[in-house]
Protein backbone atom coordinates (compact mmCIF):
# COMPACT_ATOMS: atom_id res chain seq x y z
CA UNK A 1 0.00 0.00 0.00
CA UNK A 2 1.19 3.32 -0.62
CA UNK A 3 1.33 5.77 1.88
CA UNK A 4 -1.25 7.98 1.55
CA UNK A 5 -0.35 11.24 0.45
CA UNK A 6 -3.45 13.87 2.12
CA UNK A 7 -2.07 13.03 5.26
CA UNK A 8 -0.49 15.04 7.41
CA UNK A 9 2.78 14.50 9.20
CA UNK A 10 5.37 16.17 11.52
CA UNK A 11 8.77 16.25 10.33
CA UNK A 12 11.95 18.27 11.77
CA UNK A 13 8.58 20.94 13.77
CA UNK A 14 6.70 21.33 10.33
CA UNK A 15 3.44 19.95 9.73
CA UNK A 16 3.83 18.80 5.70
CA UNK A 17 2.05 16.63 3.41
CA UNK A 18 3.32 12.88 3.86
CA UNK A 19 4.32 12.77 0.05
CA UNK A 20 6.63 15.85 1.05
CA UNK A 21 8.57 14.38 3.90
CA UNK A 22 12.01 13.38 3.08
CA UNK A 23 15.02 12.79 4.54
CA UNK A 24 18.98 13.50 2.98
CA UNK A 25 20.35 10.41 1.79
CA UNK A 26 23.12 10.93 4.50
CA UNK A 27 20.60 10.83 7.43
CA UNK A 28 22.63 8.16 9.76
CA UNK A 29 18.67 6.96 10.59
CA UNK A 30 19.21 5.87 6.78
CA UNK A 31 22.74 4.71 6.24
CA UNK A 32 23.40 2.82 10.15
CA UNK A 33 20.15 2.83 11.31
CA UNK A 34 21.46 4.78 13.84
CA UNK A 35 17.63 5.83 15.15
CA UNK A 36 14.95 4.95 17.88
CA UNK A 37 11.08 5.23 17.57
CA UNK A 38 8.11 4.84 19.22
CA UNK A 39 4.54 3.55 18.94
CA UNK A 40 1.93 4.80 21.06
CA UNK A 41 -1.71 3.63 20.44
CA UNK A 42 -4.49 5.76 20.35
CA UNK A 43 -8.21 5.62 21.59
CA UNK A 44 -11.13 8.50 21.20
CA UNK A 45 -8.24 10.65 19.73
CA UNK A 46 -5.90 10.47 22.72
CA UNK A 47 -2.61 9.00 23.60
CA UNK A 48 -2.57 6.17 25.67
CA UNK A 49 -0.06 6.55 27.97
CA UNK A 50 1.98 8.72 26.54
CA UNK A 51 4.39 9.37 29.65
CA UNK A 52 5.50 5.56 29.47
CA UNK A 53 6.39 6.10 25.61
CA UNK A 54 8.54 9.18 26.42
CA UNK A 55 10.49 8.20 29.48
CA UNK A 56 11.09 5.18 26.88
CA UNK A 57 12.50 7.21 24.34
CA UNK A 58 14.16 9.69 26.81
CA UNK A 59 16.21 5.70 27.77
CA UNK A 60 16.80 4.91 24.26
CA UNK A 61 18.56 7.60 23.51
CA UNK A 62 20.12 7.98 26.18
CA UNK A 63 21.24 4.26 25.45
CA UNK A 64 22.84 5.52 21.94
CA UNK A 65 23.51 8.90 23.30
CA UNK A 66 21.64 10.71 21.00
CA UNK A 67 20.78 14.04 22.85
CA UNK A 68 16.75 14.76 23.32
CA UNK A 69 15.80 16.49 20.44
CA UNK A 70 13.22 18.77 22.58
CA UNK A 71 11.16 18.90 25.80
CA UNK A 72 8.59 17.16 26.37
CA UNK A 73 5.34 19.13 27.07
CA UNK A 74 7.34 20.44 23.02
CA UNK A 75 6.88 17.28 21.48
CA UNK A 76 3.65 16.21 23.05
CA UNK A 77 1.88 19.60 21.84
CA UNK A 78 2.82 18.24 18.25
CA UNK A 79 2.20 14.74 18.29
CA UNK A 80 -1.33 15.93 19.94
CA UNK A 81 -2.03 18.41 16.49
CA UNK A 82 -0.75 15.26 14.50
CA UNK A 83 -3.94 13.29 15.71
CA UNK A 84 -6.10 16.25 15.14
CA UNK A 85 -4.98 16.92 11.89
CA UNK A 86 -5.13 13.51 10.96
CA UNK A 87 -8.73 13.16 12.53
CA UNK A 88 -7.65 10.16 14.10
CA UNK A 89 -10.03 8.42 16.60
CA UNK A 90 -8.45 5.06 16.77
CA UNK A 91 -5.17 4.15 15.51
CA UNK A 92 -1.41 4.54 15.63
CA UNK A 93 0.99 7.04 16.05
CA UNK A 94 4.62 6.77 14.93
CA UNK A 95 7.58 8.93 16.03
CA UNK A 96 11.22 8.14 14.42
CA UNK A 97 14.46 10.33 15.90
CA UNK A 98 17.74 9.43 14.05
CA UNK A 99 21.01 11.15 15.14
CA UNK A 100 20.89 13.33 12.25
CA UNK A 101 22.72 14.09 8.94
CA UNK A 102 26.72 13.79 8.70
CA UNK A 103 29.14 12.33 6.22
CA UNK A 104 29.14 8.86 6.47
CA UNK A 105 31.30 7.61 9.25
CA UNK A 106 30.26 4.63 11.58
CA UNK A 107 31.99 7.02 14.60
CA UNK A 108 29.19 9.56 15.23
CA UNK A 109 30.87 13.34 15.34
CA UNK A 110 29.45 15.12 18.28
CA UNK A 111 26.79 17.58 17.96
CA UNK A 112 23.95 16.48 15.40
CA UNK A 113 21.26 17.64 15.26
CA UNK A 114 18.73 14.89 15.63
CA UNK A 115 15.97 14.04 12.96
CA UNK A 116 12.38 14.03 14.05
CA UNK A 117 9.25 13.18 12.64
CA UNK A 118 5.73 11.34 13.01
CA UNK A 119 2.78 9.87 11.41
CA UNK A 120 -0.57 8.67 12.35
CA UNK A 121 -2.44 5.30 10.85
CA UNK A 122 -5.86 5.22 11.33
CA UNK A 123 -7.23 2.02 12.32
CA UNK A 124 -9.54 0.65 9.21
CA UNK A 125 -12.20 -0.16 11.94
CA UNK A 126 -12.35 0.63 15.34
CA UNK A 127 -10.83 -2.58 17.57
CA UNK A 128 -11.39 -1.58 20.82
CA UNK A 129 -15.05 -1.55 20.85
CA UNK A 130 -15.06 -5.07 18.36
CA UNK A 131 -15.06 -8.74 20.70
CA UNK A 132 -11.09 -9.20 19.67
CA UNK A 133 -9.96 -11.46 16.73
CA UNK A 134 -8.03 -14.28 17.50
CA UNK A 135 -4.15 -14.19 16.04
CA UNK A 136 -2.00 -17.14 14.55
CA UNK A 137 1.16 -17.20 15.13
CA UNK A 138 4.08 -18.81 13.25
CA UNK A 139 7.51 -19.70 15.31
CA UNK A 140 10.74 -18.49 13.67
CA UNK A 141 14.37 -18.23 15.22
CA UNK A 142 14.83 -14.96 16.61
CA UNK A 143 17.89 -13.60 14.74
CA UNK A 144 18.08 -10.42 16.33
CA UNK A 145 20.74 -8.49 18.25
CA UNK A 146 21.65 -8.16 21.93
CA UNK A 147 19.99 -5.04 22.48
CA UNK A 148 16.45 -5.89 22.33
CA UNK A 149 15.52 -3.37 25.22
CA UNK A 150 16.70 -0.47 22.95
CA UNK A 151 13.33 0.16 21.03
CA UNK A 152 15.75 0.78 17.47
CA UNK A 153 15.32 0.55 13.81
CA UNK A 154 17.05 -2.09 13.60
CA UNK A 155 14.16 -3.87 12.57
CA UNK A 156 15.21 -6.38 9.74
CA UNK A 157 15.08 -9.31 12.36
CA UNK A 158 10.93 -8.70 13.17
CA UNK A 159 10.45 -8.21 9.17
CA UNK A 160 12.30 -11.07 8.19
CA UNK A 161 9.96 -13.30 10.77
CA UNK A 162 7.03 -11.46 10.47
CA UNK A 163 7.06 -11.88 6.04
CA UNK A 164 7.81 -15.67 7.38
CA UNK A 165 4.41 -15.88 9.11
CA UNK A 166 2.30 -14.03 6.76
CA UNK A 167 3.72 -16.32 3.91
CA UNK A 168 2.63 -19.28 6.78
CA UNK A 169 -0.74 -17.58 6.79
CA UNK A 170 -0.46 -16.28 10.11
CA UNK A 171 -1.30 -13.15 11.71
CA UNK A 172 2.13 -12.63 13.58
CA UNK A 173 5.38 -14.13 14.37
CA UNK A 174 6.50 -15.69 17.55
CA UNK A 175 10.39 -15.63 18.15
CA UNK A 176 12.40 -18.09 19.88
CA UNK A 177 15.96 -18.05 20.91
CA UNK A 178 18.76 -20.31 20.38
CA UNK A 179 17.74 -21.87 23.51
CA UNK A 180 14.22 -22.95 22.90
CA UNK A 181 12.71 -20.47 24.61
CA UNK A 182 9.88 -17.60 23.12
CA UNK A 183 11.72 -14.14 23.54
CA UNK A 184 8.21 -12.27 21.69
CA UNK A 185 6.09 -11.85 18.74
CA UNK A 186 7.31 -10.18 15.86
CA UNK A 187 5.82 -6.77 17.36
CA UNK A 188 4.14 -7.88 20.69
CA UNK A 189 5.03 -9.00 24.04
CA UNK A 190 3.78 -12.79 24.77
CA UNK A 191 2.32 -14.35 27.69
CA UNK A 192 0.69 -17.60 28.69
CA UNK A 193 -2.36 -18.37 30.95
CA UNK A 194 -1.86 -21.88 32.36
CA UNK A 195 -4.03 -22.81 35.63
CA UNK A 196 -5.28 -19.22 35.81
CA UNK A 197 -1.78 -18.28 36.62
CA UNK A 198 -0.25 -15.46 33.59
CA UNK A 199 3.46 -16.27 32.64
CA UNK A 200 5.93 -13.47 31.32
CA UNK A 201 9.20 -13.70 30.43
CA UNK A 202 11.82 -11.81 32.61
CA UNK A 203 12.93 -8.11 30.96
CA UNK A 204 16.46 -8.03 30.62
CA UNK A 205 18.21 -6.99 27.32
CA UNK A 206 16.64 -10.01 25.27
CA UNK A 207 13.33 -8.41 25.13
CA UNK A 208 11.40 -5.07 24.91
CA UNK A 209 9.99 -3.68 28.04
CA UNK A 210 6.41 -3.19 26.31
CA UNK A 211 4.13 -0.45 27.71
CA UNK A 212 1.11 -2.48 27.17
CA UNK A 213 2.95 -5.29 28.50
CA UNK A 214 3.39 -2.78 31.89
CA UNK A 215 0.36 -1.21 31.84
CA UNK A 216 -1.92 -5.31 31.86
CA UNK A 217 0.59 -6.41 34.57
CA UNK A 218 -0.83 -3.88 36.31
CA UNK A 219 -4.04 -4.37 35.63
CA UNK A 220 -3.76 -8.35 36.12
CA UNK A 221 -2.11 -7.77 39.50
CA UNK A 222 -5.31 -5.17 40.57
CA UNK A 223 -7.57 -7.68 39.37
CA UNK A 224 -5.79 -10.49 41.59
CA UNK A 225 -3.79 -12.90 38.83
CA UNK A 226 -0.82 -14.25 40.08
CA UNK A 227 1.99 -13.51 37.80
CA UNK A 228 5.55 -15.87 36.87
CA UNK A 229 7.76 -14.45 35.81
CA UNK A 230 9.53 -16.92 33.90
CA UNK A 231 11.07 -17.96 30.09
CA UNK A 232 8.43 -20.11 28.40
CA UNK A 233 9.45 -22.76 26.10
CA UNK A 234 7.59 -23.16 22.98
CA UNK A 235 6.11 -26.63 23.83
CA UNK A 236 5.25 -25.10 27.12
CA UNK A 237 3.44 -22.24 24.56
CA UNK A 238 1.93 -24.80 22.61
CA UNK A 239 0.14 -26.64 25.81
CA UNK A 240 -0.74 -23.19 27.44
CA UNK A 241 -4.74 -22.65 28.86
CA UNK A 242 -4.59 -19.52 26.84
CA UNK A 243 -1.93 -17.56 25.06
CA UNK A 244 -2.35 -13.74 24.00
CA UNK A 245 -0.10 -11.21 23.19
CA UNK A 246 0.16 -7.19 23.46
CA UNK A 247 0.98 -4.37 21.71
CA UNK A 248 0.22 -0.48 21.88
CA UNK A 249 -2.42 -0.63 18.89
CA UNK A 250 -4.03 -3.84 19.17
CA UNK A 251 -3.91 -3.51 22.73
CA UNK A 252 -4.60 -7.59 23.84
CA UNK A 253 -5.14 -10.09 21.31
CA UNK A 254 -6.08 -13.65 22.14
CA UNK A 255 -3.91 -16.44 20.31
CA UNK A 256 -5.70 -19.09 19.01
CA UNK A 257 -2.52 -21.09 17.10
CA UNK A 258 0.93 -21.56 17.41
CA UNK A 259 2.36 -23.24 14.29
CA UNK A 260 -1.02 -24.88 13.77
CA UNK A 261 -1.50 -26.07 17.37
CA UNK A 262 -4.97 -24.44 18.52
CA UNK A 263 -4.14 -23.31 21.94
CA UNK A 264 -6.81 -24.17 25.17
CA UNK A 265 -10.36 -24.46 24.74
CA UNK A 266 -11.33 -22.02 22.75
CA UNK A 267 -9.99 -18.43 22.07
CA UNK A 268 -10.22 -15.55 23.54
CA UNK A 269 -10.28 -17.61 26.66
CA UNK A 270 -11.60 -16.46 30.12
CA UNK A 271 -8.87 -14.63 31.24
CA UNK A 272 -7.47 -12.67 28.51
CA UNK A 273 -11.11 -11.26 28.12
CA UNK A 274 -11.10 -9.93 31.20
CA UNK A 275 -7.83 -8.42 30.94
CA UNK A 276 -8.72 -7.32 27.63
CA UNK A 277 -11.65 -5.86 28.92
CA UNK A 278 -10.19 -4.21 32.22
CA UNK A 279 -7.25 -2.97 30.44
CA UNK A 280 -9.41 -0.49 27.96
CA UNK A 281 -11.76 0.31 31.02
CA UNK A 282 -8.71 1.85 32.64
CA UNK A 283 -7.29 3.53 28.99
CA UNK A 284 -10.45 5.21 28.94
CA UNK A 285 -10.89 6.34 32.51
CA UNK A 286 -7.35 7.35 32.55
CA UNK A 287 -6.61 9.11 29.50
CA UNK B 1 31.29 17.06 9.61
CA UNK B 2 28.32 17.83 6.62
CA UNK B 3 28.20 16.03 3.62
CA UNK B 4 29.21 18.38 0.87
CA UNK B 5 26.99 19.74 -1.24
CA UNK B 6 28.58 20.28 -4.20
CA UNK B 7 29.15 16.13 -4.65
CA UNK B 8 27.18 14.61 -7.02
CA UNK B 9 25.15 11.96 -6.08
CA UNK B 10 23.04 9.11 -7.78
CA UNK B 11 19.63 8.71 -6.30
CA UNK B 12 17.15 6.49 -8.29
CA UNK B 13 18.35 6.81 -11.78
CA UNK B 14 19.30 10.56 -11.61
CA UNK B 15 22.50 12.22 -10.87
CA UNK B 16 21.77 14.99 -8.20
CA UNK B 17 23.92 17.55 -5.86
CA UNK B 18 24.33 16.08 -2.29
CA UNK B 19 22.00 18.11 -0.36
CA UNK B 20 18.79 17.53 -2.91
CA UNK B 21 18.82 13.87 -2.65
CA UNK B 22 16.12 13.03 -0.30
CA UNK B 23 14.31 9.95 0.17
CA UNK B 24 10.44 9.16 1.70
CA UNK B 25 10.04 8.78 5.18
CA UNK B 26 8.16 5.88 4.06
CA UNK B 27 11.42 4.26 2.85
CA UNK B 28 11.82 0.42 4.10
CA UNK B 29 14.91 1.62 4.19
CA UNK B 30 14.57 4.03 7.17
CA UNK B 31 11.60 2.56 9.14
CA UNK B 32 12.91 -1.11 9.28
CA UNK B 33 16.35 -0.60 8.01
CA UNK B 34 15.09 -3.14 5.23
CA UNK B 35 17.91 -2.64 3.06
CA UNK B 36 21.44 -4.02 1.88
CA UNK B 37 24.44 -2.07 0.29
CA UNK B 38 28.08 -2.03 -0.69
CA UNK B 39 31.49 -0.51 -0.39
CA UNK B 40 33.66 -0.29 -3.14
CA UNK B 41 37.17 0.68 -3.31
CA UNK B 42 38.26 3.57 -5.56
CA UNK B 43 42.09 3.10 -6.97
CA UNK B 44 43.67 5.04 -9.98
CA UNK B 45 39.81 6.07 -11.05
CA UNK B 46 38.96 2.90 -11.22
CA UNK B 47 36.04 0.63 -8.77
CA UNK B 48 38.23 -2.54 -7.23
CA UNK B 49 36.93 -6.03 -7.92
CA UNK B 50 32.88 -4.15 -9.24
CA UNK B 51 32.01 -7.89 -10.31
CA UNK B 52 32.87 -9.50 -6.81
CA UNK B 53 31.00 -6.67 -5.31
CA UNK B 54 27.80 -6.93 -7.83
CA UNK B 55 27.67 -10.75 -6.96
CA UNK B 56 27.59 -9.87 -3.38
CA UNK B 57 25.05 -7.22 -3.65
CA UNK B 58 23.11 -9.63 -5.84
CA UNK B 59 23.41 -12.38 -3.12
CA UNK B 60 22.24 -10.04 -0.02
CA UNK B 61 18.89 -8.90 -2.24
CA UNK B 62 18.16 -12.69 -2.72
CA UNK B 63 18.27 -13.48 0.87
CA UNK B 64 16.08 -10.76 2.14
CA UNK B 65 13.49 -11.03 -0.96
CA UNK B 66 14.90 -7.54 -2.85
CA UNK B 67 14.04 -7.57 -6.02
CA UNK B 68 17.49 -6.62 -8.17
CA UNK B 69 16.81 -2.74 -8.83
CA UNK B 70 18.24 -2.94 -12.82
CA UNK B 71 20.78 -4.77 -14.94
CA UNK B 72 24.47 -5.17 -13.89
CA UNK B 73 25.71 -3.28 -17.34
CA UNK B 74 23.28 0.22 -16.02
CA UNK B 75 24.29 -0.38 -12.47
CA UNK B 76 28.34 -0.12 -13.57
CA UNK B 77 27.43 2.34 -16.12
CA UNK B 78 26.06 4.39 -13.43
CA UNK B 79 28.97 3.95 -11.12
CA UNK B 80 31.68 4.85 -13.39
CA UNK B 81 29.75 7.73 -14.52
CA UNK B 82 29.69 8.53 -10.57
CA UNK B 83 33.00 8.52 -9.66
CA UNK B 84 33.87 10.48 -13.12
CA UNK B 85 31.68 13.05 -11.98
CA UNK B 86 33.37 13.73 -8.62
CA UNK B 87 36.93 13.29 -10.02
CA UNK B 88 37.56 10.61 -7.49
CA UNK B 89 41.09 9.00 -7.83
CA UNK B 90 40.72 7.30 -4.91
CA UNK B 91 38.43 6.97 -2.27
CA UNK B 92 35.33 4.85 -1.71
CA UNK B 93 32.07 4.00 -3.59
CA UNK B 94 28.81 3.61 -1.44
CA UNK B 95 25.99 1.64 -3.29
CA UNK B 96 22.54 1.48 -1.44
CA UNK B 97 19.78 -0.22 -2.16
CA UNK B 98 16.09 -0.69 0.02
CA UNK B 99 13.07 -2.53 -0.22
CA UNK B 100 11.28 0.95 -1.46
CA UNK B 101 8.29 3.32 0.15
CA UNK B 102 5.35 1.86 1.20
CA UNK B 103 2.71 2.46 4.07
CA UNK B 104 4.55 1.16 7.54
CA UNK B 105 3.61 -2.30 7.74
CA UNK B 106 6.53 -5.27 8.77
CA UNK B 107 5.75 -7.39 6.00
CA UNK B 108 6.45 -6.23 2.90
CA UNK B 109 3.83 -5.84 -0.18
CA UNK B 110 4.78 -7.49 -3.16
CA UNK B 111 5.79 -5.26 -5.96
CA UNK B 112 7.53 -2.10 -5.04
CA UNK B 113 10.73 -0.44 -6.56
CA UNK B 114 13.49 -0.18 -4.47
CA UNK B 115 15.22 3.04 -3.66
CA UNK B 116 18.72 2.99 -5.26
CA UNK B 117 21.47 5.34 -4.13
CA UNK B 118 25.52 5.74 -3.93
CA UNK B 119 28.11 8.72 -3.61
CA UNK B 120 31.57 8.50 -3.47
CA UNK B 121 34.11 9.53 -0.76
CA UNK B 122 37.46 10.64 -1.81
CA UNK B 123 40.19 9.89 0.66
CA UNK B 124 41.96 13.04 2.18
CA UNK B 125 45.06 11.79 1.01
CA UNK B 126 46.20 9.09 -1.45
CA UNK B 127 46.32 6.03 0.69
CA UNK B 128 48.14 3.58 -1.59
CA UNK B 129 51.15 4.67 -2.66
CA UNK B 130 52.04 5.78 0.92
CA UNK B 131 53.78 3.15 3.89
CA UNK B 132 50.41 1.96 5.74
CA UNK B 133 49.92 3.26 9.33
CA UNK B 134 49.31 0.77 12.18
CA UNK B 135 45.55 1.06 13.56
CA UNK B 136 45.33 0.59 17.35
CA UNK B 137 41.82 -1.87 17.90
CA UNK B 138 39.62 -2.12 21.00
CA UNK B 139 37.69 -4.88 21.95
CA UNK B 140 33.79 -4.85 22.11
CA UNK B 141 30.62 -7.58 22.48
CA UNK B 142 29.48 -8.19 19.12
CA UNK B 143 26.26 -7.30 19.86
CA UNK B 144 24.98 -8.26 16.13
CA UNK B 145 22.21 -10.09 15.03
CA UNK B 146 22.77 -13.87 13.42
CA UNK B 147 22.98 -12.68 9.74
CA UNK B 148 26.24 -11.44 9.80
CA UNK B 149 26.51 -12.13 6.42
CA UNK B 150 24.31 -10.17 4.25
CA UNK B 151 25.04 -6.82 4.12
CA UNK B 152 22.59 -4.80 5.47
CA UNK B 153 21.78 -1.56 7.12
CA UNK B 154 21.60 -2.60 10.43
CA UNK B 155 24.44 -1.49 11.65
CA UNK B 156 23.87 -0.17 15.88
CA UNK B 157 26.45 -3.06 16.63
CA UNK B 158 29.10 -2.07 14.75
CA UNK B 159 27.96 2.09 15.63
CA UNK B 160 28.32 1.68 19.25
CA UNK B 161 31.59 -0.63 18.84
CA UNK B 162 32.91 1.81 16.57
CA UNK B 163 32.38 4.76 19.06
CA UNK B 164 33.59 2.78 21.84
CA UNK B 165 36.83 2.30 20.20
CA UNK B 166 37.06 5.79 19.46
CA UNK B 167 36.31 6.93 23.02
CA UNK B 168 38.95 4.83 23.78
CA UNK B 169 42.00 6.35 21.48
CA UNK B 170 41.71 3.73 18.63
CA UNK B 171 41.39 3.73 15.39
CA UNK B 172 39.03 0.39 14.88
CA UNK B 173 36.63 -2.45 16.73
CA UNK B 174 37.62 -5.52 17.33
CA UNK B 175 34.22 -7.42 18.04
CA UNK B 176 34.32 -10.56 20.22
CA UNK B 177 31.44 -13.15 20.34
CA UNK B 178 30.09 -14.59 23.63
CA UNK B 179 32.24 -17.22 23.42
CA UNK B 180 35.29 -15.09 23.18
CA UNK B 181 36.43 -15.92 19.38
CA UNK B 182 37.24 -12.47 17.77
CA UNK B 183 34.60 -12.23 14.91
CA UNK B 184 35.98 -9.06 12.80
CA UNK B 185 36.35 -5.48 13.17
CA UNK B 186 33.92 -3.04 13.01
CA UNK B 187 34.06 -2.34 9.39
CA UNK B 188 37.20 -4.51 8.30
CA UNK B 189 37.92 -8.62 8.61
CA UNK B 190 40.85 -9.54 10.65
CA UNK B 191 43.66 -11.89 10.96
CA UNK B 192 46.76 -13.10 12.18
CA UNK B 193 49.80 -14.15 11.48
CA UNK B 194 51.66 -16.75 13.77
CA UNK B 195 54.74 -18.31 12.29
CA UNK B 196 54.44 -17.12 8.67
CA UNK B 197 50.84 -18.69 8.55
CA UNK B 198 47.79 -16.59 8.51
CA UNK B 199 44.66 -17.54 10.38
CA UNK B 200 41.39 -16.46 9.23
CA UNK B 201 37.72 -17.04 11.20
CA UNK B 202 35.64 -19.01 8.64
CA UNK B 203 33.08 -17.50 6.77
CA UNK B 204 29.57 -18.53 7.89
CA UNK B 205 26.77 -16.48 9.07
CA UNK B 206 28.59 -15.46 11.90
CA UNK B 207 31.04 -12.60 9.57
CA UNK B 208 31.01 -10.80 6.37
CA UNK B 209 32.50 -12.45 3.04
CA UNK B 210 34.94 -9.46 2.75
CA UNK B 211 35.25 -9.04 -0.92
CA UNK B 212 38.83 -7.27 0.48
CA UNK B 213 39.31 -10.35 2.19
CA UNK B 214 39.09 -13.02 -0.44
CA UNK B 215 41.36 -11.55 -2.79
CA UNK B 216 43.48 -10.99 -0.06
CA UNK B 217 43.67 -14.87 0.78
CA UNK B 218 44.20 -15.79 -2.88
CA UNK B 219 47.25 -13.26 -3.11
CA UNK B 220 48.42 -15.13 -0.11
CA UNK B 221 47.94 -18.59 -1.66
CA UNK B 222 49.72 -17.51 -5.13
CA UNK B 223 52.57 -16.24 -2.55
CA UNK B 224 53.34 -19.34 -0.96
CA UNK B 225 52.00 -18.99 2.44
CA UNK B 226 49.74 -21.26 4.70
CA UNK B 227 46.03 -20.61 5.44
CA UNK B 228 44.49 -21.84 8.66
CA UNK B 229 40.79 -21.02 8.61
CA UNK B 230 39.95 -21.44 12.75
CA UNK B 231 38.35 -19.26 15.33
CA UNK B 232 40.94 -17.12 17.11
CA UNK B 233 39.96 -16.08 20.69
CA UNK B 234 41.38 -12.25 21.85
CA UNK B 235 44.16 -13.79 23.86
CA UNK B 236 45.62 -15.40 20.58
CA UNK B 237 44.75 -12.30 18.87
CA UNK B 238 47.20 -10.47 20.69
CA UNK B 239 50.04 -13.12 21.08
CA UNK B 240 50.16 -13.14 17.21
CA UNK B 241 53.34 -11.94 15.13
CA UNK B 242 50.77 -9.78 13.09
CA UNK B 243 47.71 -8.92 12.79
CA UNK B 244 45.96 -6.81 10.01
CA UNK B 245 42.75 -5.61 8.95
CA UNK B 246 41.35 -5.74 4.99
CA UNK B 247 38.63 -3.41 3.54
CA UNK B 248 37.48 -2.53 0.68
CA UNK B 249 38.92 1.45 0.91
CA UNK B 250 41.85 0.73 2.88
CA UNK B 251 42.90 -2.61 1.50
CA UNK B 252 45.37 -4.06 4.22
CA UNK B 253 46.25 -2.36 7.44
CA UNK B 254 48.89 -3.60 9.96
CA UNK B 255 47.12 -3.24 13.40
CA UNK B 256 49.97 -2.08 16.36
CA UNK B 257 47.65 -3.15 19.13
CA UNK B 258 45.00 -4.52 20.62
CA UNK B 259 43.20 -3.36 23.81
CA UNK B 260 46.79 -1.22 24.55
CA UNK B 261 49.15 -4.49 23.99
CA UNK B 262 51.63 -4.37 21.35
CA UNK B 263 50.93 -7.03 18.48
CA UNK B 264 54.56 -8.56 17.45
CA UNK B 265 57.63 -6.68 17.55
CA UNK B 266 56.77 -4.02 15.02
CA UNK B 267 54.06 -3.12 12.85
CA UNK B 268 53.85 -3.27 9.41
CA UNK B 269 55.37 -7.00 10.35
CA UNK B 270 56.70 -8.38 7.12
CA UNK B 271 53.81 -11.27 6.03
CA UNK B 272 51.60 -7.89 6.54
CA UNK B 273 53.64 -5.64 4.08
CA UNK B 274 54.61 -8.24 1.81
CA UNK B 275 50.33 -9.05 1.50
CA UNK B 276 49.74 -5.27 1.45
CA UNK B 277 51.78 -4.59 -1.57
CA UNK B 278 50.96 -7.79 -3.90
CA UNK B 279 47.42 -7.60 -3.15
CA UNK B 280 47.95 -3.74 -4.34
CA UNK B 281 50.20 -4.70 -7.80
CA UNK B 282 47.11 -7.38 -8.03
CA UNK B 283 44.86 -4.53 -8.11
CA UNK B 284 46.31 -2.48 -10.24
CA UNK B 285 47.61 -5.36 -12.71
CA UNK B 286 43.61 -6.56 -13.07
CA UNK B 287 41.32 -3.65 -13.04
Amino acid sequence: MRPDPERIVWLNGRFVPADEARVSIFDRGLLFSDAVYEGIGILDGQMIDAPVHMARLRRSLGELGIPEPMDEATLHAALTRLIAENLVTEGFLYLHVTRGVAERDYVPPEGLTPTVFAFTQAHPAPLADRPPVPVRLTSHPDLRWARRDIKTSNLLGQVLAKRAAAQAGSDEALMVDVEGYVTEGGCTSFFIVKDRVIVARPVTHDILNGVTRRAMLVVAKREGYRIETRRITLAEACAADEAFVTSASSYIEPVSHIDGVAIGADAPGPVTRHLRAEYLRRVRTST
